[in-house]
């Protein structure tokens, strides 16, 4: 007899699920809820439950938020001309942590995978077209990584755009081919967004 | 502003709070539970919380269990003469996936180690010391670690029963001296335990 608790075992599968973490860790990280104050496990769990229940997305550019509108694009001192298009809310962090853009972003969910199953209409394009066209958007500014499915999103975005008057650039050099945002340094994608083109 | 939302960042934080978690995985683990559905998310909180509400100790030997008796105490086809001593959960998970101890275990929560306030009162020794003496144990296996607390753990253990007619053992060569049984392999661990002395 392997199991020491049905609900233990649940509770490490449950952890194991997580990103990161594979069957040994969360046996740990199991044993360390139950040994740790019934405070700081509770936290924990009900953490969890807050953020489900109340967190929600911006009505607007789809980042996470506690109301309709999230505290960037609800900023007065944001330019409300430029939009970075982005994959998720990771990397809307990492530009936020950056300090660099002062414009809006566009969190578009995904990037196009057929073969994942993930087309256009997957994606909060359409959204993006009709911000686009309400705002009278100046600048889009392409903030997807350099590959296979960041390309050919930055094109579709292209093309969907094309009969509207706005500046269209794209993240330069600096993030190498193949390589993901999420795991450039700050330097590098400081450099990418100075010489966007 | 770095922060997407106050509720974010304290499910974040509480995430680090895990061994072996550090922030910048612990914001992917949260991202995670926001993207992923919502059933999988709450079963999460939900068996951390059940886990906190359902696990107590086993009045006999101290695992986690259900019920007042872990089911191993309660398992009639355990050896009754026999106590396994070790320090924590996850070493009673550890021998008895090895299927190699027939008898019962105890488990006592530590290792005295003075210098961390840990002191014989803060360990389950007099449980034991009553144990074997209203069970008239036959033999005590010493399952602790080959380290400085544990030797002394064990010195601490052999001191008290002194004046009780009782074999004690303790885990033999091929646990490697100052390393933990945690780590250990489990042909070693098995060696270990057939030499017992």
């Amino acid at each position: 007899m392997n199991s020491q608790s049905e609900i233990l075992e649940n509770l490490i599968n449950n952890i194991s699920k997580l990103p990161g973490i594979g069957k040994k860790s969360a046996r740990r990280i199991a044993y360390h809820l139950i040994n740790t104050s019934k405070d700081n496990a509770l936290n924990t769990a009900n953490s969890i439950i807050e953020a489900r229940e109340r967190l929600g997305l911006c009505i607007e550019c789809f980042n996470l938020s506690e109301d309709k509108l999230c505290n960037i694009c609800s900023d007065p001192l944001r330019n409300r001309d430029i939009i970075l298009v982005i994959e998720n809310f990771h990397d809307l962090y990492l530009f936020e942590k950056l300090k660099i853009h002062k414009g809006l972003y566009h969190v578009l969910g995904g990037l196009l995978s057929p073969l994942d199953g993930i087309g256009p209409g997957t994606l909060r394009l359409n959204e993006l077209l009709n911000r686009i066209r309400m705002n009278n958007t100046s600048e889009l500014i392409i903030g997807l990584n350099h590959s296979v499915e960041g390309d050919s999103t930055a094109l579709y975005i292209s093309n969907m755009l094309k009969d509207i008057s706005i500046k269209i650039t794209r993240l330069a050099s600096g993030i190498p081919v193949g390589g993901e945002i999420e795991y450039t340094d700050e330097i590098t994608l400081k450099q990418a967004f100075e010489n966007r083109k």
